[in-house]
């Protein structure tokens, strides 16, 4: 690494120019880092809901050409002078959502929303607004993307944005962990702190949705239903400790959380909204149990609404929602790493598809058409 | 009370006869308890909003004549067989709410929504489906109402909506306990769990909202703020702890939400909407923390609802409702009773006018035209 340290590097990256077209393979440079960032070799990416989110949305409107990926793995190439975490050769996953370690919400338990570093939809490097990213050819700007942009084989991340793993993780484990998987077992055991014996469900199987079944499975829940149209995420889920399942197209004008109360003795002890979908934040929180139901909204929507009113909610039902499942990067994912090193967290089955990253946009096209779970990119391919 | 055991008592109430006349003092009898039943002598009564809300409730309709109130204080006059918790003497306040003491719910920490007895809106005695009331004349039955009717010289309710307390709390300071005061003290103590040097909003300053301001001051909040358009509350308000004030009428179009996280550097901690309008949960629930503001909704509305989208709670803000401040009645109002007679909790400024008995629709009116705070109605009077 000493041959690139402080040089522009020259590498691919997937660039997305527009709403509408797919991502193009390019050839970038990738200025050093700052200060206060890391410019990290990735090894692995793989696609999750919110890049598609990201990339399709119209308001706020978000800068094009930009590299999207905010799920990876990779080694720290180099590190600029004031960052002492991590070092060059540390195996680390980058994260979307920031922790300086200093504010009062990184200081405090409850909150996982760094009020120092914001959370990047899109746009320039946080602290000094300025890029690291050009296109080789013409060096025209290429913008970053939740702070992270993993679609590409190098890319440069503040050091709020990075944590280092133990380096018996294997990249694509490591991968997983630094968004969706983290999400999901995070709300469970996090948020919700599901307890043993418990009820859970959990509305839409998407890997986050199945890693809050994993989270819950690990935390000793009695009972953990699954929501999803489509039956074949009755068997996948079952690795991850489904025990029932729901589909909602089967119930003959029967409303959903009725179904639920019915399965459950009265409604879920907790209840896991993964879809984004506001009809299905209302179900799961009427089908949550009166006087202590919890209902975790993890699926970010656009447009709709869910509504409520006072007698719904008197009853000492509880309704949060939380950013990476309440997931204190720094903290937390290295303890998950080392839970899935202990064979206590069972990750394997959250990789159904693996692809070069040339292959990139038929990684994409799986996820758009909700087939399997998560595509392991290797950027070396 | 040998003289009365077991015997119909005639006495006066105030009947309720139609969703549009005021109540009329009128001769009835109240029949002995049943088994799991106690007779109770009011002392002390007090309307309250949720007395007004139900009794003009057209959806459901509830059934005619009946005996509203259900904040009181009073002596046992006898009891049923069954019943050991309480015996003839003591002094109880009736509550809503029922405690059964052995159902998951009442077992738990978590829940104050017991689930082997049903609250109550109106109608018979829970436990056999008769009525203890009768018009003295015409032997017409007279319905029950939340479980308590307190606007009669004598009452019959349930033993698991009954509180014994300590003796020497006076009979009024018992009769706010039972109802107004534990619901905001207990919103703040036991739902919110306010620590010391957070900041509070409360939404709406009736004896609700000032009751949470006062459970704040005990725990040390360092700022609580009350939102009410009457200018007077601050003043008032002032004693149970207020420190701030918005006036929403004069904030010249500014939503009420930004006023109040200029206020608080980013948002409340805690925040709560004691008013039942659909409108100020929304802005109490934007204006609290992101990261961990917790809202909690203790006013009950009819017909608006609240609307959220998946961006506006995914920050980790969290809402919840509760039925009288997430209070478990046999436990938590002998507690703040004590706080009472410790001087922890100060209680006499909640008591704005004292009437007689014959005055009650006085009482009301002053209620109808949120005029002051309690009004403590004398049984004897």
């Amino acid at each position: 690494m000493e041959e690139t340290r402080g040089k522009a590097i020259r590498c691919k990256a997937a660039v997305c120019w527009s709403l509408e077209e797919d991502p193009v393979i390019e050839e970038i440079e990738v200025a050093p880092p700052k200060p206060w960032e890391v410019r990290i070799k990735i090894l692995c990416t793989s696609p999750c809901h919110t890049d598609l989110t990201f990339w399709k949305l119209k308001e706020p409107p978000l800068p094009f050409p930009r590299i999207l990926g905010h799920e990876a793995s990779g080694i720290v190439e180099s590190v600029g002078e004031e960052v002492k975490e991590v070092q060059e050769g540390d195996l680390v996953v980058p994260v979307c959502v920031p922790q300086c370690d200093e504010c009062p919400d990184c200081r405090s338990d409850r909150s996982n929303i760094c009020s120092n570093i914001q959370f990047q939809f899109a746009g320039d490097m946080v602290r000094d607004g300025t890029s690291r990213f050009t296109i080789a050819q013409t060096r025209q700007v290429v913008y970053h993307s939740m702070g992270v942009s993993s679609f590409s084989q190098y890319t440069v991340v503040d050091v709020a944005n990075v944590v280092k793993v133990h380096p018996s993780i294997p990249p694509e484990i490591a991968c997983l962990l630094s968004c969706g998987i983290s999400t999901g077992v995070g709300a469970a055991w996090k948020v919700a702190n599901v307890e043993a014996g418990s009820t859970v469900a959990i509305f839409g199987l998407g890997t986050v949705g199945l890693a809050v079944a994993e989270g819950a499975r690990v935390r000793g829940a009695a009972k953990i239903i699954g929501v999803d149209i489509n039956p074949d995420k009755f068997e996948l889920g079952k690795q991850f400790g489904l025990t029932d399942f729901i589909n909602p197209k089967e119930l003959n004008d029967k409303p959903l959380n009725q179904v639920l109360k019915e399965m459950t003795n009265g409604g879920a002890d907790y209840c896991f909204e993964c879809a984004g979908i506001a009809s299905l934040i209302k179900e799961a929180f009427l089908g949550s149990r009166t006087g202590w139901g919890l209902t975790v909204i993890l699926g970010v929507g656009q447009g709709d609404s869910v509504s409520f009113n006072s007698f719904e909610i008197i009853t000492g039902k509880m309704l949060t929602g939380s950013l990476l499942g309440g997931v204190k990067p720094k903290t937390d994912i290295p303890f998950f790493g080392e839970k899935y090193l202990e064979k206590e967290l069972r990750l394997e089955g959250f990789i159904t598809h693996e692809l070069n990253f040339q292959d990139i946009n038929k990684a994409l096209d799986l996820l758009f058409q909700g087939i399997g779970l998560r595509c392991i990119i290797r950027m070396d391919g």
